[in-house]
């Protein structure tokens, strides 16, 4: 068993083109010897966004702290603590904090085998 | 896209044998159409507890309020909000409220085929 607080794990900067100000923690990794499931928690700064794209895999989404908008096909969905978004694979998404503050969400994807 | 806030969803008292006082929420599921993995959302009354048991599927974990126990084979470990656990399949595990608040925390597991 491991158990330690999230922001013990190394932050992360993702370099991927189209974020901007995001952070992220794989804090249930292959590292931890997970072996179906990768949970990791996000921070998107004021202003901050992911790219709006798809991907063959889905994520589930749980929102932790602040507010957020979650872009789909359709338009802007605004989020807050405690709400769960559940993205299937192929989907357009977003993710963007226009506020004022940081944004924490955990978001889970399958293991790429 | 799904999104809607954890309280939404039907609330279930899990009869499993061993279990006390606790409720659980599956937020993300088949339902949803979800095929890799489950996300739960438990809490655990003042004086509720989870049996001691193992079985072959890992727990992903990440406590949103309240503290609790976590029991191993090892002992006790008081965990708190942030606190994110990774129990392994097999591992003998038991989640416990010995406090007098509500305890409530995110468990996936995968999606047993």
């Amino acid at each position: 068993m491991i158990i330690r607080h999230y922001t013990e794990v190394e932050e992360i900067i993702p370099e991927e083109q189209g974020v901007n100000k995001v952070k992220m923690r794989r804090v249930i990794a292959e590292k931890e010897g997970a072996e179906n499931f990768v949970m990791r928690v996000f921070e998107i700064e004021p202003g901050g966004n992911t790219p709006l794209h798809s991907h063959t895999w889905e994520h589930e989404v749980f929102i932790l702290s602040g507010t957020g908008i979650v872009v789909d096909q359709l338009g802007e969905n605004e989020v807050k603590t405690g709400d769960v978004v559940f993205v299937p694979g192929e989907e357009k998404h977003q993710f963007r904090n226009p506020g004022d503050k940081p944004w924490e969400f955990i978001c889970l994807i399958p293991m790429r085998k």
